[in-house]
């Protein structure tokens, strides 16, 4: 098989690149080990920052998320029994986020690339990449049984922090930045109205919690627990009863009980490898970073990827300039890396560390009363929110 | 004695609440351990927020600081080679500091009060205070060889983070909260111009560099050195070529050299005595809480504790309630945490701490990007050195 675009994993990063490229004009072949209904029903993330609105709208894929969608003009915080909203649209100058989930995003890319796009072969298993360093690397993979071997011109690895294509780097031009958190999420999507209209995040003593929703009568809600928690190990009447102490406030707004109908736990991680490109093999997405979930910007980050990706090619096309795809790495890096800092810093404000010292307690309790008071802070919070330009 | 406000220690907290005590026409002595030319030559901080410069000149006390102190209405943050000013005035509706050394402060206190006010006992060692939580609260004291005792209303316990007044509050009902920091300031003063005319914030690889000015003709100088490092071990040579390398730039505008009259190092430290009331004793200033030198809030702190309990003592005379004294401690707190905050967040980004991890490092790199391209970043810092509230 011979292609321009080898493209690596068909998560959101991949199918969205399929998808720009496509309506840019230039060939793309996409590799996804697994099936198509375990790609369209994992669960992740779920809240899309005006930038990855925009460009989903632009691609010709923002339809049903715009029918679908939930717009969210702003946020509450609450702690110490108190409500504080963020006016998110109040303080960036009207830019605000879209409550539609990740797994939503992929079920429209993927229809749309059946229906529109170049091939996209599901069960085949990526192996290796070769001479990415060359003008023609190649991906090995395994597809219904039998190896094959992808031709192109680059390759694209969308293939998540488990994927074989960045062990294409050497390991010597390599670096990776980590920070572990001895605390995960326990996720839950209960049939139950959201809590609030607004996402509701929470720093209470006991812990940090988040009241999200999926549409109008489905809610998605987390608890921050010890790291290594066995999901099976909590009842749902438990679940309930902490969640319920989390969001408490004088006013009662605490979410209803309904039917859990998923329930899993997320580990929390900060981690980046540098650099992003080694000669034609480029790292979008999960392949190359990972931020804790507080704040929702690991899908937003690949979409900022994968366009600048596009964009890069789509500059070579039109000028022969290699230059933007030379500077793909520290140009994706840049925003990486202030969004692992708004990661680090959201989850810092509203967790409650099992090794904070009293004095890291205070600072945190202050951290909270300056965003609460002081508007260029609420202001910078916004701003990182709603999201970092591509 | 008998006085209405028994003020141990005259440092710059015991000489304004004196000054402003007897502005009120309420009594007041102040007992001083050192005798007067040592503290009329101690060196710490020069920078003072608005706030302060307004306390002192409606105190009538900022005669010589409008005369003689430096109005910044910017600083200048330098890091990776490149310069970066925060236009203080311009984020903060025309807030600035004043350049103006502590010392000059305490002189024209001093003065004030010999020839105007109540009595300044110099060489008067404050021993102990006693029946703290009666209305009779008494201040034993040693001067001239003989000891004495200090009947007061109230006491108030300017006497630094050595001083003995906080000792009179039980240990059952304090708590202290601490973070010690593996580095301090090497500390210079040179008989030289300053590198700039407005302060140099460096944050360099080998380590932070602050250059600051007492004047036109005498510079400040500061260098991250880890902790315990002895001030004679840096000769004069190596000192002044660590300095020029932290804050190389392409244009050069590096520290000129010049005789240096005094060496010293600070160490760093945060850290808060809560309460900061013990029925009539007050904790004010150094006795109740230090910061790490980053960013100058300790004077001005200081200044936030006495303006606060004047007022509270003006209050209750004029209204008869003790409201205003009742809740000094929670009330200075607010103001002292976001001192706290502020300037662990400043020593954060501008210093190499020896144990960062790459990760971190990353992080920092990512906060100077983010203060260096959104304004609103740039504005919590501005806000945060000009000041908090009153």
């Amino acid at each position: 098989m011979r292609t321009t675009v080898g493209i690596v994993g068909a998560g959101p990063a991949g199918l969205l690149l399929a998808r720009l490229l496509h309506r840019a004009g230039i060939d793309a072949v996409v590799l996804e080990s697994r099936d198509r209904a375990y790609v369209e029903q994992r669960q992740r993330a779920g809240v899309l920052e005006q930038g990855t609105v925009d460009v989903l709208r632009a691609a010709g894929a923002g339809e049903r998320m715009d029918r679908e969608g939930l717009r969210h003009d702003g946020v509450e915080l609450r702690w110490a029994g108190r409500r504080h909203r963020i006016d998110l649209a109040g303080l960036t100058g009207g830019r605000s986020v879209m409550v539609y989930a990740q797994t939503e995003v992929c079920k429209d890319l993927i229809a749309l690339q059946l229906a529109e796009g170049g091939p996209l072969l599901f069960e085949a298993r990526a192996l290796a990449v070769e001479d990415a360093d060359t003008e023609r690397p190649r991906v090995r993979f395994r597809h219904r049984g039998a190896e094959e071997v992808l031709e192109c011109d680059y390759v694209v690895g969308c293939d998540g922090f488990r994927g074989v294509t960045r062990r294409a780097v050497p390991a010597a031009l390599a670096q990776v930045f980590e920070r572990t958190y001895p605390f995960g999420w326990l996720g839950v999507l209960a049939d139950a109205p959201p809590a609030h209209d607004e996402l509701v995040y929470a720093g209470h003593d006991r812990g940090f919690a988040l009241a999200s929703m999926r549409s109008p009568s489905v809610s998605r809600l987390y608890l921050q627990v010890p790291a290594g928690t066995d999901a099976a190990a909590w009842s749902d009447d438990a679940l309930w009863a902490e969640l319920e102490r989390r969001f408490e406030t004088a006013d009662g707004a605490v979410p209803a009980r309904g039917p859990i109908t998923q329930k899993s736990v997320t580990p929390m991680r900060s981690w980046v490898h540098e650099p992003m490109r080694y000669g034609r093999l480029h790292l979008a997405g999960d392949a190359a970073h990972i931020v804790p979930p507080t704040g929702a910007k690991g899908l937003n980050l690949a979409v900022g990827d994968v366009v600048t990706f596009a964009r890069a090619l789509v500059h070579r096309r039109e000028t022969g300039s290699d230059a933007l795809l030379t500077s793909y790495s520290p140009t994706c890096l840049r925003r990486v890396w202030q969004a692992e800092r708004f990661s680090a810093d959201l989850t810092a404000l509203l967790h409650r560390a099992p090794d904070a010292t009293p004095f890291e307690l205070r600072l945190q309790r202050a951290r909270r009363e300056r965003i609460a008071s002081c508007r260029a802070a609420a202001a910078d919070l916004a701003e990182g929110y709603t999201g970092f330009p591509f």
